[in-house]
Parts: C-alpha cells; sequence; structure tokens
C-alpha cells in the first residue's frame, strides 16, 4: 500500500475553499473528481490544511493511497494535472510512509497576506490582494508585528464560534515588505507558526492594517492579544489576499 | 466643450479586447456603456491603442467628450468607477485640449510581457503570463533583443493580413529582467517604441522565446528583421502575458 503526498498549487477565486462540500465546487471536490478519473473508482484525500472561499495556495499538500502501484508516486502529480481544470495544479508528488499524516504531522505553515496600497484599484490584483486607498504606515506595522511573535493565546485572533481544545499557538516569524509594481505600492505579510486558528491570518492581517492607518496603536495589539477577547481585534481582512505558501514536515 | 482624456486599466481575461463590437463584450462597449449611465446619453469614446483578447492594460488611455461641463474633468475617473464592472478602473482623468488626440498624439508606447518559466504551472499566472515548462536563456534572449532596437522594417513581426501604410517602426528599448517568485521563474520584456504593429509585440515575444529556447540562434533574429517574411518568425506568443503599460504623449 503506497501512500502518496501531494503538493498542489489553486486559484481559490472560483472555489468554495478546499473542504469537499455536498453542493459547493471545492478544490478538494475537483481533486477528488480527478483521481476518480484517473483510476475509475472514489479516493478520498486528506488535506493539510482548510483553506477559506476565495484564498489561493501554492504549497498545499494532501495525501491519498492509490488502488495499486502501476504508476510511480512521483509520476502522479503529472496524471492528475490531465484531469485537473487549470485552475488547479499538482506541482510535486512522492511517497511518503504509511503513517504519514498531513495534517497532524506538519511541523509549520506559512502564508502570505497582500496588500495593494493605491490610490486607486488595480484590477490585475482584484482576485489576488487586499486593497487599501489611504497611505499605511509600514513602519508601524512592523513594529506591531513583534507582538505576534513567540507563544501567545491567540483567542483574540479565532474567528468566534470556532471550537478548538486550545487557542494557543506559536508564531515563529511575521516579516513586513513592500515594493512597487508599476506605480502601486505592494505591501506583502509573510507569517510562519506551528499552527493558526481559523481566520488568524486574516484577523491579524486586518488589525495590521488598522495599525498602518492610525486607527490602533502599535501597543494596542498587544491588549487584543492580553484581552483574549474576538471583539477588540480588527475585523477579518478578506480572503484574496492570502496565500497558504508552505507546509514543512 | 471640454475633451477629456482618461487612464484605464483592465484585466482583459473577459473582455474580447478593448475595441467596441456589435455582438461582443468589450473594454469599450463597457466603458461607453458606464459613461451613458454618468450622463444618460450615448457617448463616444476615442481608444489610444487597441488591445485583443485577453491582452490587459495598466495605462490604456481614452478621451471623450461629456455634454456638458458640471462636472469637473479630474472628477471623472471616481464617477465612471461608479458605473464599471470592477475588472475595468479608470485610474487618472483630465482635461486635455480640444484638439488633443490619443492615438494620434502619442509620441511612445510601452507594453510588459511576462513568461512563467517553471517545470510546472503556477495557477495564479495563468492569466497573466505565458507558461514556458523548459528553461529559457536569458542571456541569448538579452543578446536577440539588441536587433530590434532603433528603426526597422517590422514587416517580418506583423500579423499577416494587416494595411498599413508602412511596417517601419522605431524600438527605443527592450530590457529583458528575470525574478524568482516563491520559486518560480519569473521573466518580463519590456519594450518600449513609437508605434507598434499589429501583434508585433507578441510575435518579437515568441520569437525571443525560441532563441531562449535554443530553437532559433540569436543571429536569426537579424535574418528574420531582414527577410521581411511573417512565416519566419516565430509563433505570436499567447495573449495573457501582455500588458499595455504606458502611452507617452
Amino acid at each position: 500500500m503506497m501512500n502518496v503526498l501531494v503538493t498542489l498549487a489553486y486559484d481559490g477565486t472560483n472555489y468554495c475553499g478546499w473542504q469537499r462540500q455536498k453542493h459547493d465546487i471545492t478544490v478538494q471536490g475537483e481533486v477528488e473528481a480527478a483521481l476518480k478519473k484517473c483510476f475509475l473508482r472514489d479516493i478520498d484525500t486528506i488535506g493539510a490544511s482548510r483553506t477559506d472561499t476565495g484564498v489561493h495556495a501554492l504549497g498545499q499538500r494532501f495525501t491519498f493511497i492509490p488502488p495499486d502501484n502501476s504508476i510511480p508516486a512521483d509520476r502522479m502529480a503529472l496524471m492528475l494535472n490531465t484531469k485537473l481544470p487549470p485552475d488547479i495544479v499538482a506541482r510535486l508528488s512522492e511517497e511518503v510512509s504509511a503513517d504519514f499524516h498531513p495534517r497532524f504531522d506538519a511541523k509549520s505553515k506559512s502564508y502570505d497576506y497582500k496588500i495593494l496600497n493605491s490610490s486607486s484599484k488595480n484590477p490585475l490584483y482584484n482576485h489576488y490582494a487586499a486593497f487599501v486607498r489611504k497611505p499605511l504606515s509600514v513602519p508601524d506595522m512592523i513594529s506591531a508585528a513583534e507582538y505576534f511573535l513567540g507563544t501567545h493565546d491567540f483567542a483574540a485572533f479565532c474567528a468566534s464560534g470556532s471550537s478548538v481544545k486550545t487557542t494557543v499557538r506559536t508564531v515563529h516569524s511575521l516579516s513586513i515588505k513592500e515594493e512597487q509594481q508599476n506605480g502601486d505600492r505592494l505591501i506583502t505579510l509573510s507569517i510562519s507558526g506551528s499552527g493558526f486558528l481559523y481566520n488568524m491570518v486574516r484577523i491579524i492581517a486586518g488589525t495590521l492594517i488598522d495599525v498602518g492607518l492610525g486607527r490602533k496603536n502599535v501597543s494596542d495589539v498587544n491588549d487584543i492579544l492580553l484581552s483574549r477577547n474576538r471583539s477588540i481585534a480588527s475585523a477579518t481582512a478578506p480572503p484574496q489576499g492570502l496565500t497558504l505558501m508552505r507546509i514543512n514536515y
């Protein structure tokens, strides 16, 4: 029995997120439909990370067990791509041990969150960045980002209503970079951590945007963390700015 | 009578190019529909440059004459954006002299052509770059690009069947840059010139791709130029890599 790990990239614009659903078109649904076309039977996949509607991935991972060993694991990506829609691409496939679990064995995950900070919208970023019209103070955002580093109770940065055993997580790094793209200012937050609560990256992004706009002070971020109160943090930043970059094992 | 010049950006993915057509959805058609909603009457626009299906623009220009002077020219962009679809954005509007013509008065135009050069597709670039799987030699492409500089008869780089008075054009600059984007290699050709023949940038891009792949030698580019024969140049590179960046007056 072969366990195959696939690295998957997708444009999430036209999908109701990763997770298979009965009535909506999802990335996992498309992947399992492609596997069915390849193997002519139902094949379950185990995803490493759920992504929401409109969220993208360059390094999603999932495993599946093919019904036989007729195709080498490293050829599975090519085979899948012949059956997948163009906005979902298997970038790598490899054999892993039978007990490998893409979610439980993940050591850390990395996300990018992109913000187009410009006086007018750039339509080429409509689906790939949040849009903020007023100028953001990147130095203030960088100062505020330091509060997130390390191990904290991130209850204030977790979508209300989610049920998890603990809201304690560890953020390993959070960098903020800006670049000029043809006269537009593009700001990228890159965050890595042991794991993330539901909507955690987008609530952190929304809060850092408020700091950049001066709606919140740099030191407010510490108070929000200590409050453990979701209603004190900022609004969840929109999904299209978020990309799941890597899952590290 | 006020003559208004608008700078327009659009994602060309869902449009049959710039130019108004009877039965297809085009950017000019959408712009004129938005103007009609603003002014409650038919308003003609004069575009600076035609773009093809799937080609993008960050710096398209067009002029129109509003029926009255009730709205200042510099407010027209904001007003238009309330009526335009999200993938078309008016970025600037300004008053120009009554005899200003966006096409005839253009001194030069600049285009970018993007190529994703990677062993597997990146779905986030599906609509924004040509995809080339085999490694491209950027130094060879840069050497070949020099042949295009200056004034030449570009008949070999003009879509067959187009009728123009002369196929002589002047290319002012053609730079080729590569960058790493999350492990993918992105190559951008930036070309500026006095004007371009139909499909000229895309045929140049296709020819430089062939040079980068070793299918053509660097010096072949000179022979192709001298031949004035379209069938000797390479295939037209796909539209989604092309963006109209600027029109200079």
